[in-house]
């Protein structure tokens, strides 16, 4: 089953469906997906854990050696919005990139789970784009919350799929689209530290809990988009992520 | 006035307390600080902002050049605990160090607060010891969890003191005592980005909402602290904040 929060008739609802046509609200009646008014993402995220460089090839692109341990850091929660949300370019950067990312959200709290049972703690599986402004990677020490924690940086959704129905994080494909032209791809397979060790790691540090997100990173295929670019962030099985790039004020 | 958040007879309170001996809990009663059972940390933050490197002093203590610009990063809110509480020194660690920082709780919601309305938006004022587990500094990419975002890293409180009460705060003496010996002791005048340039940058990136809090770095006076240390962080005229490090499992 698919889960979503969403407005509808000026309201916030849950929601789920089967087949990500038509919804059930909570309250029983069943809309289209096209009579949504606004997406919100799927979940009210306690912590959201971002992975740098977590795919060889997109770390072989941006120039860095792949990391030793995962490169994990942390965003806030201005930064997250919902499906056919917008995102906006700052004004005067010279590069603004999106990252088709798998999200992981942790169902239960969970501390020092092993590799072998991480898969019990997921509730389920999202689609992230987690844009990265790609001017300030010389700044070296950190991901300055300037590349990576604007508001409305993260579009997120427009599900949260249920693990039961995802039989293999592990073998997805993802794609990004920028007006309709394919411009990222890759799979979930290429990941350095995959799902299970992510949750093994982290929960070896600190307490997971319920509605915890893990950006797991991205596959290479980094392009510049620009205000008024039509970006489509999909995961096999999971979602088609909408967004739209607006000028700054 | 201080604002605190604490459990009494198995219950959790708001309280306030003009002379920090005797607290008002919301329901009326008088207590008296020592009957207090535990303390939370004063505010339940949504984004946690944390400064690295904001003292030239201690820049130079751990051999790095001051930043040209704050060097942020956030924490997820399992890493923060309450006054009186005990941390825990990871097992097999070479170095963890207290930080003593004073730390800003934001009152509004704000957006491109320009730097000479920054303390509009301020509620108040806490101590914080954001504690460092410094073997993972050869990392340098991140601040990797390891070092500053495991369960109860971060002691905050007890008070959160009413802005009003704090005339200026870019003038307060900072301190850390390690049983009873101090070691650590500077002054909020040495920042480098100092908290109306912290607002105001952090603003311009992204919105800030009540309860945000920012710690905003410490002097130099690194010491490494071991199970049965008792340190206390202190700034002038906020509080006195206590805190035990006990062994990990």
């Amino acid at each position: 089953m698919k889960h979503a929060r969403i407005r509808y008739e000026g309201t916030l609802h849950t929601a789920t469906s089967a087949d990500g046509v038509a919804l059930r609200l909570a309250d029983g009646r069943v809309i289209a997906a096209d009579a949504v008014e606004a997406w919100l993402p799927p979940v009210e995220p306690g912590t959201i854990f971002a992975l740098g460089l977590n795919y060889a090839d997109h770390a072989k692109e941006l120039a860095f050696k792949p990391p030793e341990t995962p490169l994990v850091f942390l965003k806030g929660p201005t930064a997250l919005i919902g499906h056919r949300a917008t995102t906006t370019r700052p004004a005067g950067v010279a590069f603004m990139h999106y990252e088709c990312e798998l999200a992981v959200v942790i169902g239960q709290t969970a501390r020092d789970v092993p590799r072998e049972r991480a898969y019990e703690v997921v509730a389920g599986y999202s689609v992230a784009n987690d844009y990265a402004i790609r001017d300030y990677l010389e700044n070296y020490y950190r991901p300055n919350l300037r590349v990576k924690n604007r508001d409305g940086a993260t579009p997120l959704g427009p599900w949260l799929v249920d693990a039961a129905d995802v039989p293999n994080p592990m073998d997805l494909r993802l794609c990004t689209r920028v007006n309709g032209v394919e411009t990222q791809s890759g799979s979930t397979r290429d990941m350095i530290f995959d799902v299970p060790h992510l949750i093994a790691y982290l929960s070896s540090l600190m307490t997971l809990s319920p509605g915890d997100v893990i950006l797991t990173g991205t596959p290479d295929g980094l392009a510049d988009v620009r205000p008024g670019d039509h970006v489509v962030t999909e995961i096999e099985g999971i979602g088609c992520l909408d967004n739209t790039i607006v000028a700054d004020r």
